[in-house]
């Protein structure tokens, strides 16, 4: 069970984040100290300079012959159990499509765990609980992000869409051809557009090379394999180098987050109930598959409550970049990623009061 | 005597904040990541937010009643010395000008105190000597920095101009009145624009008051003398909400003055004799009077050497601000600011070295 004081440290190591995230948002709606162009300046510092360094430090300092990988099987598992949940709804009900598949799995799964995740389970786990969040995140940067470039890709080379609305298209088809033929027709389409897996990997390639968190998380993870391997460490200048940088990305980027709700029109873009289904999906289901899988592969203790409080922690931003930047669902994402982060501390606290008493 | 590994040490704390400076550069001249209005963002955010909170968080953890008042009494008579050397010039030479005398007060005494000072002396003499450092700056925020705007108040609002081009005044005074009176006539105008030093005053606060890292020194100090006088401390949930912004201080100040570099059509934007004895001002004749005043005063040992390097730090970035805002040389405080940081490292690990034969 937990006290009044763990609560505490946990409000304790939340409460900057969102100061600096009121520091942001304010900056632009009560001070109107920056301009919307120069918003677009923060962001970008954020995104090429401040955070890529700060996931490099994270990663860069994992020892990957030490990790957890029953952990790391237990969010394989937890993401296996949503994707078929996802695909069999997508499939069978009437109401399913691909494309709301594709957003629900972000929401399930994509988490901010190092800006948030980690503060947030040091407080409550100590610091030996942070290398499971960064294993995490790593998992996440290398496996699930690229997996969900692909389908968006996939998605937006025209595959899923017109398997998915195959009658519309099925109708435009049988308008031109009208001899009855309309779903022979219709499968020929699908497989004539339908680009070689190597073709979209390409594409997957040319979207993380111009993202350079991910350049961050290669790289780190490059480096975490040869030290760990030969015991070798960065030389102290070039820790230096990288500190004085990413020691910024905590601060900086929930400050850009700030400015980013600022400049919505309003907190909830997408109807009252989208943002029910989302806070669902991200706070509840995701976890809970976390927890399936923490339990299938025999988690207990404080590796069980940490794998399933750091499946609950805030939306992931780039899952929201993402979105935008395919046009699928960004103000689902985008309410996901402000909503979560403003209703995350009570419920985090929430999840952390609960898991006290699982033994 | 020092060794190579001393040395070491000094370039090991130094080089990031080159790498932070040339990211910065780089970001504008090479990478053409930000535009010109964009530039002016990052400056805003490190102005109003990071740099603050980076000083607060210094100047706040401070003990006032513990101070070195030795040091600050070396630091005050190193000053003394300055002031009237160059007032002395202004009035007896004929060369002397009262403009060009607070410019080269400027050079001679302003320093990056916070920024580069701290982590230069914490390698060279330890973290118990970054205290002298912080003393260093908060003397120079509160009372220097306050006189300068006085004194260029003074300046604009045209005294000291009248006086110091007597004869040109006294020349027009002439041509209207050719009685021969041309002095009297003079001093009667001198008199009649002065304006009272309240008047100044307040034009100098509202200046302050303009000026966030004033505030952050203002408010650090008065809490520093609360929270050492009752043995308080700043809640733990304050601390980490000024900690997440203050910690990207160096950082994100670096790299804004990498930005203003890249943004100046060169790097020696006065000529090359100005630039010469704006250096010799900065590394030479500052330091000189602090060993001077230390020496008057019986400083020996650690304490001497950290008096005189943390004289030879790089211009203060403010000094070159207010030189832009009152139009009082800023070319060549531009050039002291870009110029004396890239040649700084060289010049203090040679103090450092020659320093280390001192006993």
């Amino acid at each position: 069970m937990i006290g009044w004081e763990d609560v505490y440290k946990v409000v304790v190591a939340t409460v900057p984040l969102y100061v600096a995230l009121i520091l942001g948002y304010g900056s632009v709606r009560w001070w109107h100290i920056f301009t919307t162009e120069q918003c677009g300046a923060i962001n970008r510092f954020v995104c090429f300079f401040t955070l890529p360094l700060f996931t490099f430090e994270f990663t860069a300092h994992v020892d990957p012959y030490k990790w957890n990988y029953r952990f790391i099987g237990a969010d394989f598992i937890s993401k296996l159990i949503i994707v078929v949940v996802l695909a069999l709804w997508a499939k069978c009900s009437s109401k399913g499509s691909y494309s709301w598949s594709i957003t629900s799995f972000s929401l399930c799964t994509l988490t901010n765990s190092l800006v948030v995740g980690v503060p947030l389970i040091k407080a409550m786990y100590g610091s030996s609980s942070v290398d499971l969040v960064v294993q995490a995140s790593v998992v996440q940067a290398i496996v699930w992000l690229t997996i969900l470039l692909f389908v968006l890709e996939f998605r937006r080379t025209g595959s899923i869409d017109i398997v998915s609305s195959r009658t519309t298209v099925g109708t435009r088809v049988q308008s031109v051809d009208p001899q009855g033929n309309d779903v022979e027709a219709m499968e020929e389409i699908t497989i004539s557009t339908r680009p070689s897996f190597w073709y979209l990997m390409k594409a997957v390639w040319v979207k993380l090379g111009m993202n350079p968190n991910s350049y961050a998380v290669f790289i780190g993870i490059a480096w975490a394999l040869i030290a760990s391997r030969w015991h070798i460490e960065l030389p102290s200048i070039m820790e230096g180098s990288v500190l004085i940088m990413s020691k910024a990305g905590t601060g900086t980027a929930m400050f850009s987050m700030g400015i980013f709700m600022a400049l919505q029109e309003k907190f909830v873009a997408c109807g009252t109930s989208l943002t029910i289904i989302g806070m669902v999906l991200r706070f509840i289901a995701g976890p809970a598959a976390m927890a399936i899988g923490s339990i299938a592969v025999g988690l207990h203790g404080d590796v069980l409550r940490v794998a399933i409080i750091q499946a609950a922690v805030p939306q992931s931003i780039t899952s929201f970049i993402y979105a935008k930047e395919y046009g699928l669902h960004a103000e689902v994402l985008s309410t996901a990623v402000i909503f979560g982060m403003l209703v995350s501390l009570p419920v985090l606290i929430a999840y952390y009061a609960v898991l006290g008493f699982v033994h």
